[in-house]
Order: structure tokens, then C-alpha cells, then sequence
């Protein structure tokens, strides 16, 4: 059972200074919230979002059905992360195309649409504009940050910019950095929107078009990388679409494939191409130990909270072994860590699935946090 | 040392009948030959290529530095495959680029350029068409069929289409077909290809444009999986190609980034798009279990070689599990077997790499083939 939701959206009119250099003004984020937040202000919880998803992380909105949030069945009342204790907060990160400010937008400098134009923004630029709306919110100490893939590189962000401001921290299905791997694929994608003739260098809102093609592409190279070997012969195996082979090279002859045409189409329908590239620059730049001559302990001194750690067994895009350095750093440091290796056949997606163990480690560690409120 | 070789052709007039139900008339191979074929015509050996290679396996071209071939460090006098004991012969594929019947050329049926016209060939095509060139150099039997990827799809598929003419078989980095993940990142590629605007629906020639943008995406998914995440991190890391964050999405950034571009680049001048297809799809098709309900037990009882499997540890494309899924296969029908799994971290590349081990392994294999032949 879920629950009705209402999207909200606040405005800033004072510039965010971001880590590129540029500034952005007058910007807007698209935000929603869960539960009641409490006399002490001590029960917020921030749940940050990766690359295909928004502020809408769990409810559904009224008289729409199949509109449930994209964590839904990790939060809401009496779920693991329970809306009857905790006041949750959804941010739909700048850059983004489900509601704040990004590239689809009128530069208000210009009175142009920012496309290719809109600054280039980090994970670290998007905590600091998720910090300015909790303060507008009233809210100074987070309960909990979280988030899974490119949001727990933010929840293990929050811990270092704001270490003051946040008691617990899940990062799940994460990494420190991208690896060499990681970025070759996100550019893959890239290449394949950003060769797209219908791309115009970033412009194509004012040629009326969309570079699907590329959009497409960079679904489906996502997709692969979500998916783990296992399932995906589990799912499809070799099945032919018409039970014969039909000789063709153009069209689909596996089940494999028209499964992947489907969600390049699906996405391309509705996702921005600047907004992919900038997402995804945001995932290769975030490396914390970056600043450290790659010592990610000593990175990750300054973080106070608690953590969680959950990674997949099947997961070749944020393998286990990327969870267990954070760990290690977070163990050097002597800061308590709870880690969870779910032993899950979803690959990378797995951190969105409902998995009995998965989902009852992050309830019994909201239970603890839930615990000290009292 | 390398050595000097001089390509072939071979013109045919009979129609192949391919697979597909189509056949192929007045068509021609290219080839090479390196060694001397003995008296007994006993000491001949077939190497067969995969994606991106040809008949060009070894020596050079005279005149023309680094002509090397695409196995020169495994082929040639007093090396592994020794060509002072062997007849080695390399013939380039129907439907390639390098100078075998393919897309590019007339179809001498419209006098039209096949384009994407050009019938759908399986690698049991190709070795039909590799037995109908053997019969004209008059070897009937092979002392071995070598192959590594799709090289070892048409040494495996030699020993079940033409058992008694094969006494040895080296199935090197190979599977017994390809998984949903392999048939995905296929897909992905042709799709790059087939939706680029100057692909033409496959009869680009006669607009005279190439889908280079098509076969850049294809070549930049092509490299990543060819090598593993270790030999990329080692080799590319989070390494910045200026030294420094430019905050751009557009333009390169990190090292790898560069490096996928210059292949994609590279590839996008002189690999045929049509080409890509024929090829992926030839990888798609083969599973020679299939027409046995999955058994490939069953599948392979048909062959009598005496076989060498050879995988690598890091290999995620085709992976040592695939290699012992064939020698599990083999041993069921009590087959003579050599499996050496070899501990390298260059992914599926290393099967054309310099390794002691490996080349040892091949070296030592074929120096018992010479011995029987005396």
C-alpha cells in the first residue's frame, strides 16, 4: 500500500557558488516530503537520488496510478524507512529534468535556454544546494542522509561537507570514484548523444528536436551495466523473439534485444540530453581521496556519522569490493560502520529491488536511529 | 623477426548455399600461406580470424613497416605455430572488409553494391567456404584448426561440419556461443550503426558517406570489452589527460576517455559498417547445441579432433567458464583434451598477446602435432 503525495518546488534567488568556478542564480529545486517532522527537528532523513530518478522517491501522486515513487518500497509508513517516525525529504538534484532547474530551462542572464550552456555541476555542488533548502526547511541536523549508486556518493558527501549536520549516513550500492571502467562507458554513452545529429552542440530545443539516437544508445550501454551476467541469461538467455531465426541483421532476432530497444525508446521519450551528460560527469568527477593524494582515509577523517554500508554480490558497476574501501577507510578513522554484502542476483539494480535481507538491514539500522530519538 | 608475405585470392563460381537459405555466387577469398605444404599434404594448418582481423596472420608486407600480422607473435619460423614444420593458411571471411566478396563489392545479380543486401553468413558458411579453398589447394585433411574468439567458433565448428578432415583443433578464448550480456553489447553496436543517419539503411556507398559516428560507439564498446577492469585502472586509472578538473562534458577529460576515442577514430576510417553487423550477428548465431535441445555434449560427439582450449583468467567477454563448459563437453564424449587457463590481466585481448605461458602452452601443443607427423 502506498500513499498520496504532493511534488513541492522552492525557489533561491542568492547564487550557488559551484565547484567549477561558475555561479547559478535564481534556480529552483523540485523537493517532496514524507511523514511529519518533529518538535526537536531531529527526525529528517534525505534520501538522494542517481542518474534516472527525481525528488519522487516514494507515495504515488493522486488519480495516478502506477506513479509510485522510485523507492517506494523502501519508504513509507511502516516500511524500513518508517514515515510514521521519520520526516523524509526527496530533492531533485540541479541539472536534472523532472522538475528543477537544468539545462531546459531560460537562462535568466540570457533569456536563452541554457542547454549545453548550463554549468557543469558536482555531487558536491548538489549538497550544498540540498544543505540551502533544509535550512529553508528549518531542518540543521539531518537523522540520516542516504542514497544508492550516485545518491550514496552524496550521502557519503553530505558526511564530509557538513559532517556537523548529519548523525547517519547509508550509502549503498556505491563507491568511492568511478573507475577507468565506469567513465568508459559513461562516455560511451556521451559520445553516442553528443555525435547526434539531432544534438546541435548541446542547442536542440531551438531546432525542435531531440537526439533520440543518442539518448537510446546511452539507455541501453545503462541497462547492460545494471544487470548482472547472471540475471540477464536468467531473463533472456539466448530466447529468439519468433522462436526462429530469421537471418537478419537489422532487426531483432533475441529477446535481449528487444528488451533494450524498448527502454532506449522508453527513455528517450523522456530524458534530457544535456541532463544525461551532466549526471554523468557528476559520477566520474566525485573522488573524495582526489584531494588527498588518493588516501581515502585520510578523505574521510572529517565524517562524524554512523554509517551503513550495503553492496550487491552481483553488482559489476559498484562491485563489493568499491563498498569495502569505504568501509576500510571509515574502519581507520575507528568511525562506526555497519556493512551488509547482499548476496543478490539483480547486479546494480538490486539496491531498487525488494530483497528480504537487504531491505531488513536498513530497517533494523533506521530501528536503531529511530531508537536514539526517543 | 617477422618475414616477408605476399596476399592471395582465390575466385569461385559455384554458389555457396549459406545457412539463411540464400547462396552466394562468383565470390573470392583473400589469403596468405606461410611454410610449405610436405609431400604428404599432412602438415597444413587453418587459422581462422575474428571481428576486426583477416587473412593477414603473420609476416609483413615487404616494403610496408609495422604490416605485421594479426598473429605474428605467435606464427611464423621457430615460433609457436612454427611455419618452418607447418603450412599455416589464414583466409579473410565472406562478408569482411579486407578483401574477401563482401557489402562494398557488386553483386554481380543487379550490378548493384550488395550493401545491405549481402546475405547473412554463420560461421558454418564461413567454414564451408574455408573447406571449398582447402579442397582447391588440394589439402584434405588439416593437421590442425586454429582460432581465437570467433576464430575458435570456426575451429570448434571445423570438427563438427568436417570431422574427418581435422586432426586437431586449438579453441582459444572462445565459447560455445555467445550470452544475453555478448548478444546485448552486439546490439548496442549495431544499433549505433543502423541509426546513424549516413548508414543509409545499409547502402551508404552510394550516397558516398561512411556511419563513421556508428562505428565509433561500436569500436569504443568493442574495446571496453575487450579488456579487463584491472588492465584499464592499471593502464588509465582516473588519470586527466590536462593534469587537471576542466569541468566540461563535451570535451575529454580523463585519459581513457582519449584513448576510446582515438580507437573508435581510428576503426571508423576503414572498417566497413555492413561488415559490423555480418559479423556481430555470425557471433550471435553460432550455438551448435542449439539444434541439439542445449546439450552440448550431444552437440559435439560428431568431433574426433584431439583439442586445445585456452582461456584467460580476466576475460569477462568470454570467460574461462565458457572455455570448461567445452571441455566438460569434450571429456563426456570422451574426447582427447588440453585445457590451460591461463592467469593474465589483459582481459580478452590477451589471447593476442605476449604471453610466456600461453605461447608455451601453444607451442609445446603444436610441437606434439609435428611429432606425429614424422
Amino acid at each position: 500500500m502506498s500513499f498520496d503525495v504532493t511534488p513541492q518546488s522552492m525557489s533561491f534567488a542568492a547564487p550557488l557558488a559551484l565547484r567549477s568556478g561558475a555561479s547559478l542564480g535564481d534556480y529552483t529545486l523540485a523537493y517532496e516530503t514524507y511523514g511529519t517532522l518533529n518538535a526537536e527537528r531531529s527526525n529528517a532523513v534525505l534520501v538522494c537520488h542517481a542518474l534516472n530518478a527525481s525528488h519522487h522517491v516514494a507515495g504515488r501522486y493522486a488519480g495516478q496510478p502506477k506513479s509510485e515513487g522510485w523507492w517506494d518500497n523502501m519508504i513509507g509508513p511502516g516500511k524500513a524507512v518508517d514515515t510514521d517516525r521519520f520526516f523524509v525529504i526527496g530533492i531533485n538534484n540541479l541539472g536534472s529534468c523532472f522538475g528543477s532547474t537544468g539545462p531546459m530551462h531560460v537562462n535568466p542572464a540570457t533569456g536563452r535556454v541554457y542547454g549545453a550552456d548550463f554549468p557543469v555541476v558536482t555531487v558536491e555542488d548538489w549538497v550544498d544546494a540540498q544543505a540551502r533548502l533544509l535550512d529553508a526547511l528549518g531542518i540543521d541536523t539531518l537523522a540520516a542522509v542516504m542514497g544508492g549508486s550516485l545518491g550514496g556518493m552524496q550521502a557519503l558527501s553530505w558526511t564530509l561537507q557538513y559532517p556537523e549536520r548529519v548523525r547517519h549516513a547509508a550509502v549503498i550500492a556505491s563507491a568511492p570514484n568511478l573507475n577507468a571502467e565506469n567513465i568508459a562507458f559513461n562516455e560511451v554513452a556521451r559520445r553516442a548523444i553528443v555525435t547526434d545529429p539531432d544534438f546541435h552542440g548541446g542547442h536542440f530545443y531551438e531546432h525542435g528536436v531531440v537526439p533520440k539516437r543518442g539518448l537510446r544508445i546511452a539507455r541501453m550501454i545503462g541497462h547492460i551495466t545494471y544487470l548482472s551476467d547472471d540475471v540477464m541469461n536468467e531473463k533472456f538467455g539466448r530466447e529468439l523473439r519468433e522462436g526462429v531465426v530469421r537471418y537478419t541483421t537489422q532487426d531483432v532476432e533475441f529477446q535481449i534485444e528487444s528488451y533494450l530497444r524498448y527502454q532506449g525508446d522508453k527513455f528517450s521519450e523522456y530524458f534530457d540530453a544535456n541532463t544525461y551528460l551532466l549526471i554523468t560527469r557528476a559520477l566520474d568527477y566525485f573522488d573524495p581521496a582526489g584531494g588527498h593524494g588518493g588516501d581515502l582515509a585520510a578523505a574521510l577523517a572529517r565524517a562524524t556519522a554512523k554509517f551503513l554500508l550495503v553492496s550487491f554480490s552481483t553488482d559489476w558497476r559498484f562491485s563489493p569490493q568499491r563498498s569495502r574501501e569505504i568501509v576500510k577507510a571509515l574502519l581507520d578513522n575507528r568511525r562506526s560502520v555497519s556493512y551488509a554484502e547482499i548476496d543478490a542476483p539483480h547486479g546494480h539494480d538490486a539496491f531498487l529491488l525488494d530483497d528480504v535481507r537487504y531491505l531488513g538491514v536498513v530497517r533494523a539500522w533506521f530501528e536503531g536511529i529511530a531508537g536514539e530519538l526517543q
